[in-house]
């Protein structure tokens, strides 16, 4: 199963394509859809638009992981930051890629072992797990990647063990008005 | 010039196409593009963006005008109307339609004359300024009206006095981050 992770945005967008058989995961790429900060924002949402399905095009991935979203300091970057994730949702449902959504203590939990664990936590076990010499850059692409090894791995430890705890992965949530 | 109003939104998204030619407007048409509640929202949103770009091709208006965000009350509502207004300004941006947007008061401002007005009498303005017989429904598609009426009467105003008072309206503002 190939899991594209997603770590959304405006400015740059993360991504991670991770190959998973079993309880093995390997890397296939990384990288970063970044958009001029000088650009109107409809411009930079259809540039990470096209982007987005250039790479839905070239890997197919299985499923598309993606981080859940939370406002808590700068709300009107929380707006673009939503508003770019429309646009990421909308190209991997055209593509007929399902979407899963984990928040970032469900990544720590399945990355590290620990919801609370600190950032550089999770991206040293990022780089351990899947064998990488350095931790990918940039941090969105890092981010991304360690998005995809959580969905990864929740989803071997269903299959091992579904009466444990619950794994923290589910479809995408319906967010009814 | 024909202007596209929207009242963005998942659950329902109001538009309201209104033709202008001098100080005089006439509502085109207007109506809503409303996504059923059970489905994930990555359907909800394809559903937005393949009607949306149906009414772009079939009317081809000049410009679209859209209403600002603001979080108020309910956060997790406001991301997902946030996630599905980034779908519709990239269905704008992919027909080449400019984006113009509006606050509310601005919009009280341009068709009440008065930035505090209240709704019902931005209804009712919206219903005389066009000479219709009723205001129209659904709510979302009456607030979408008014946004395409206070583009026109923001243009025109711009056009009469260039050293009024701001006319409140300006090209797609960018959020930086």
């Amino acid at each position: 199963m190939l899991i594209l992770g997603i770590d959304p945005g405006f400015a740059i967008v993360g991504f991670g394509l991770v190959e998973t058989a079993g309880s093995r995961q390997r890397l296939v790429q990384c990288g970063a859809i970044t958009t001029p900060a000088g650009e109107p924002l409809p411009a930079r949402l259809k540039q990470i638009s096209d982007d987005m399905g250039l790479l839905l095009s070239q890997f197919k991935p299985d499923v598309m992981a993606i981080e859940e979203l939370f406002f808590n300091n700068n709300i009107t970057t929380g707006i673009g930051v939503a508003q770019a994730r429309g646009v990421l949702l909308l190209s991997a449902e055209q593509h007929g890629v399902p979407i899963y959504e984990y928040s970032p203590s469900q990544v720590k939990q399945a990355v590290v072992g620990y919801g609370k664990a600190e950032k550089r936590q999770v991206m040293d076990m990022t780089r351990r797990l899947l064998n990488l010499k350095a931790v990918p850059r940039p941090d969105d692409a890092a981010d991304a990647v360690a998005i995809a090894l959580c969905h990864a791995r929740s989803f071997t430890s269903r299959l091992q063990s579904p009466d444990a705890a619950r794994p923290g992965s589910g479809r995408y949530a319906v967010h009814h008005d």
